[in-house]
């Protein structure tokens, strides 16, 4: 059993320059939403276009079919489980592949280049006609694209099956129907018992005066310790928090607000679990299937996890105290350490921004835009109609309408991209990490113990060697099977979020 | 005379799309130099070395070939002059493109990538031997190219030529001569004078405490006044300043130092020469010699003529003291203007760092460079006697020998990147900056005045016409007799020396 086979070795090598190149062109990505200058949005858009293209044509090689169809014909023991595993997924991508012509692989690059400049002023404008075309343009090559992959009666699918293997809107719409069941109500209790601690005078924490380059210094040495490894990435400044780059050089972004420090140390965290997943892939096989993760959904996990189920806990939290206080001396005096926990587990009935929700509301967020998606792609929600459409529903399940477009339906980058059916991935994903963390708690026992020495190693090879180093050799489901014990549903996130907010 | 011939549309189609591939390569090299993680450095070089690769297939393309086998082979009225400009650079760089194979352009790419890491460990580490195997493969490369190119008997001349179209070791040691004749007699009066001073107890003045975050500020005002436009280009830092980025995306890099604010300010004055110059490029033109600068000496005279000529004069310095004193009111309390201006034109007799010189020491720190590569090239100096005879010669040049090799042989970075033949270009830039300078204060009368006024547009303006909009359409020796009338040589550069010096 010695993968000696010459075409899988061919496979391995042009899987990986497939890969170097696409981490050109991700760089090219970060770099342009952390350090392009304003006049050279079209340049950009032009390199992205070109870099789409040699990716294109690396992914549909016909020598890289060439080489998957020899170790699909060579003899069942040629190749180990491993080996079968990378085969089978270049198969699936080949396929794909080839089955996209490059120029409009090569518009949806432009296009998305363009639309991110597009959207970015159109949010500062409050302007959402001067996005919609954009759009429009995106709808119509992702239904282009369904046609052309076989999806041409549900695009929708196509869009979710792209980031996460195996799912549709029928199993999400089942996934989210058990969710909704258990998370409305008690929002509303939640709400209620917001209200009457607002009725009674109480109002969230004021904080003011921390400064920036104080919290980029905590932020950074808080991500270090959960495990994030800064010999091989970095953090930045954007517009919106993001985990770019990959191997060696993974890039996390955040933004300060000297009046909120917990944004920044909260979404850092958050990228930093995306980081520490693909700093866990193993390096040896990049650009195989052994080195890739299992999916969007998976993905999320693993964030979500590190973000809410470790870094919200009273056990982290008596570490993180002193740590705060040593960097914001001045501006946490009288404070205590009981109010700043329960600002990082503060809930606000009513919040319109999907990014700053809390755990509780945050699923009602995915929710609205699932059910928007699904309808745009149906064809019974037109682009014209978005906006009206998305505070109606946002009044039905968050109690109430934005302000203007900036905080409804211009707030999130992801469609300037073109990247519909991400959104369910978050909510997928913190069923997931609920999942995992009530076995990781049953299989660790004393790991709280550990947060609150600042300990994280125990979790973090746990993750390793369960979920990252496992590669995309499992979807989000199988995954959760083997870890767990248990199918994926609504169960250990409705329980984690009674038993911490209820 | 339309230029409508298809083949000279598909040339620059091409072209332009081989410049695109080049700008990706470029951000790579940028993000080297500033972003990259220390533990991305293989990485990177995976990266870099793919990305020469593509950019070699696309220069050595059998179909770019036909198109300009096809625009030669045109009737003698298909194509304008300005055509024929591009015809005949894109028959030059092809004909070298295609004698190199994909394999060494690779090898010499990571080889690049590696060696710079290796030389700024050996710079901190004052350790030589460390980065001598790097440098002695990138000679090896060097000569391979020169017997692949017909330079097999003077690979020293191909390194020439290849920053400098039309130069050559002889031409240059005979402009060399000339300058060597006069500067070093000056040299040797002001160093007197300047021990003189010394022993009268007068010391350098002294600056400390400059805010880092204000020199930031500042130098971005004062390369934006110039005519840097940041709304296509950035200003970073980086350990070895350096203008990089290509077209509507320019990036300057400089360090900050708290005690030496005028070293930040400099040596950014210089890369926005640089950066201008790229940027008065035409655009449309992108890709063709149309749009390329004439040759490194070309660019350097711009980032001179801005750093020196206007930047240290006392017309410019009248403007510049007022910034200044509001940025820095603390540290620059009880120092007078006269004394600051002096500071910005001091000289240092026995610096040993080129980078650091003065204006008259700079050139002296060139003709230690150019001798040690023609004896390296010739065979008549190794490697291994490198730190010795760089020592020697500064001593015999410059006065003093460096007290570590951190201040000598690896002092800079060209040589990582196998860019020899580079250094030479520094100080014929001088030359061509003294003599445009001579021109410009002809033409444009009452220039200074400009100066005093913080005001540079005529000066752009005029070197826009006259150098940057003519792209490549001659070389330093035509360009120098089309602005001046007169032939490139020491005379001007010698005058201007003496006049501000003497």
């Amino acid at each position: 059993m010695g993968n000696e086979l010459a075409a899988y070795a061919d496979l391995r090598a042009r899987l990986r320059r497939a890969h170097v190149l696409g981490s050109v062109a991700g760089l090219l990505g970060w770099d342009e939403q952390v350090n392009l200058p304003p006049g050279a949005a079209a340049q950009r858009g032009e390199q992205m276009a070109l870099m789409a293209g040699l990716e294109h044509a690396e992914a549909s090689a016909p020598a890289l079919g060439a080489a998957i169809a020899a170790c699909e014909a060579a003899p069942g023991d040629a190749l180990d489980k491993d080996a079968r595993v990378v085969v089978a997924a270049a198969r699936r991508d080949y396929d794909r592949a080839t089955k996209l012509p490059a120029e409009l692989v090569s518009e949806k690059a432009r296009l998305s280049s363009e639309a991110y400049h597009a959207w970015a002023a159109a949010r500062a404008a409050r302007d959402f006609p001067a996005f919609a075309p954009f759009l429009e343009k995106h709808l119509e090559i992702a239904r282009r694209e369904a046609e052309l992959l076989g999806y041409g009666e549900r695009p929708y699918d196509l869009a979710i099956d792209r980031h996460d293997p195996g799912l549709d809107a029928a199993r999400i719409d089942a996934l989210f129907a058990e969710l909704r069941a258990g998370l409305v109500p008690l929002a509303r209790r939640i709400d209620a018992r917001a209200e009457e601690a607002r009725a009674r005078g109480e109002g969230p924490l004021a904080l003011k005066g921390f400064d920036v380059g104080a919290q980029r210094e905590l932020v950074r040495r808080v991500t270090a310790r959960l495990g994030f490894d800064y010999e091989r990435g970095r953090l930045d400044v954007s517009l919106h928090p993001f985990c770019g780059g990959a191997g060696d050089d993974l890039r996390l972004t955040t933004r300060f607000d000297a009046d909120n420090p917990l944004d920044a140390l909260y979404s850092s965290i958050h990228e930093a679990g995306h980081g520490m997943y693909e700093q866990g892939l193993a390096r040896e096989h990049a650009g195989t299937a052994l080195a890739q993760a299992a999916g969007m959904a998976a993905h999320e996990s693993q964030s979500r996890l590190w973000e809410n189920q470790v870094a919200r806990s009273r056990a982290f939290w008596r570490w993180l105290e002193p740590e705060l206080r040593a960097a914001f001396p001045g501006p946490l005096a009288g404070v205590s350490g009981e109010q700043l926990h329960a600002a990082a587990n503060a809930v606000e009935p009513g919040g319109m921004i999907r990014v700053d929700a809390d755990e509780v509301h945050y699923n009602l967020h995915i929710l609205l835009r699932f059910d928007l998606e699904k309808r745009l792609f149906a064809g019974t929600l037109r682009v014209a109609e978005l906006p009206e459409a998305w505070d109606a529903l946002c009044e039905e399940l968050l109690g109430r309408r934005p302000a203007h477009v900036g905080e409804g339906v211009l707030q999130d980058v992801h469609w300037s991209g073109g990247a519909f059916g991400y959104f369910p991935s978050y909510t997928l994903g913190n069923m997931m990490a609920a999942q995992l963390w009530a076995t990781a708690r049953a299989k660790l026992p004393g790991i709280e113990d550990d947060f609150a020495r600042g300990e994280f190693d125990r979790l973090l090879g746990w993750l390793r060697a369960e979920v990252h180093a496992r590669g995309r050799r499992e979807d989000a489901f199988a995954l959760t099977r083997r870890v767990t014990g248990g199918e994926l549903g609504a169960g250990a996130l409705l329980g984690y979020l009674e038993e911490r907010y209820g």
